[in-house]
């Protein structure tokens, strides 16, 4: 590999990193702003997305610019097509915490309710999945990739428990709806996230065994 | 250009609008088992996924090869970049077909419920959205992708109109409250195609006009 594709390729690893610390401050910001009804915390992850964004747009062009200096073969190649879809994921994971931060906003604004166990721990569960997915992204580490789409079958299990709690109180007590339904849609952002995480993880593992493993697992969501 | 480069990049756009066929028609059928509680059709649906996967792995699969094979620069790496990218929307939009058609054999199993107008409105102009997007594509109007844009806007109005209905409806009966959930949950999967037309025609701005136009609309989610 020469030395000036070495530096690109090193100088677009440090960019998606950068990208994927903004994006979790944004995650974490998000989910203490629904949980503690924090408006202005919401209101600055929802102002904080153009970064996300911005960095994304320089990101992708980045990318063009070292695929048209260099003819990129094998793993450099597949180096460089893994940060364009995995930036693309970033900024739809950034997506997600903006509208989760949107509907801290909303939430603010109704009587308080309270939230189903399942929901604190679903969101957890989502973001640990985010970090991992950085981690093993930033370490090349594709045991813990694997790990990411293991946990992301048991996000999907505790929304669905969420969904028959909060289906269930809607039908006894009707003035919980709007506070219900704004939770329900919340949580599929959060679910947004998982997913997205699990995306990052299989092309971590795509990066560094060059298989694809994405539909593999079942992907029905059915909640 | 080369002989070779050509021949290779329409083999590209030949995949790449075989795939959108593909997902139009399960966008299709999802709709039609959804509106008319049609579970065979459905199941069909949910069968065919396996092919937009197994197409979309190929279609990247293919793209990689070009850009080992061949050293592209200027519009012929924009184009195979974007073939990246709407191809993995193009498979995201067969999840979301997939996930309405699930949703569609769990209607089967609830008492007839009165969906409101907004749903199949909203409905047919996500899939026209979906049908533009492709047309822009084959034809590679920047023009018509732009119309895409606005009438994303109208699906997101529609969906929130169709939110408030819902949620009246939940607090005065609440029997209605399980197909009024899922109808909002399936609701989500038609903003997702809506979004992902909305991508995919981004794309072929970005490919003809070497404009990047994302993020310049607002892409704040409230619903």
């Amino acid at each position: 590999m020469s030395l000036h594709l070495y530096r690109d390729l090193d100088a677009l690893r440090k960019r998606l990193l950068q990208l994927g610390g903004l994006v979790e401050r944004s995650l974490q910001d998000a989910a203490s702003a629904f949980l503690q009804r924090d408006a202005a915390l919401a209101q600055k992850v929802v102002a904080g997305d153009r970064a996300v964004d911005e960095a994304e747009v320089r990101l992708e062009e980045e990318c063009l610019k070292v695929l048209a200096l260099h003819h990129c073969v094998a793993g450099d190649l597949r180096f460089v097509v893994a940060v364009l879809k995995v930036n693309a994921d970033l900024e739809r994971m950034g997506d997600a915490a903006e509208s989760i931060a949107a509907r801290a906003l909303q939430t603010c604004a109704l009587p308080p309710f309270g939230l189903p166990t399942e929901f604190p721990h679903m969101l957890t569960m989502a973001l640990g999945m985010a970090r991992k997915a950085l981690e093993c992204l930033a370490r090349e580490d594709a045991r813990l990739a694997r790990q990411v789409l293991e946990d992301d079958l048991a996000v999907d299990a505790a929304q669905r428990r969420m969904f028959e709690v909060l289906q269930d109180r809607m039908k006894t007590e009707p003035a919980s709806v709007d506070a219900a339904v704004l939770t329900l849609s919340t949580s599929r952002q959060v679910e947004r996230v998982a997913d997205l995480a699990t995306n990052i993880a299989e092309d971590v593992i795509f990066l560094h065994e060059g298989e694809i493993v994405r539909h593999k697992r079942s992907q029905l969501r059915l909640v």
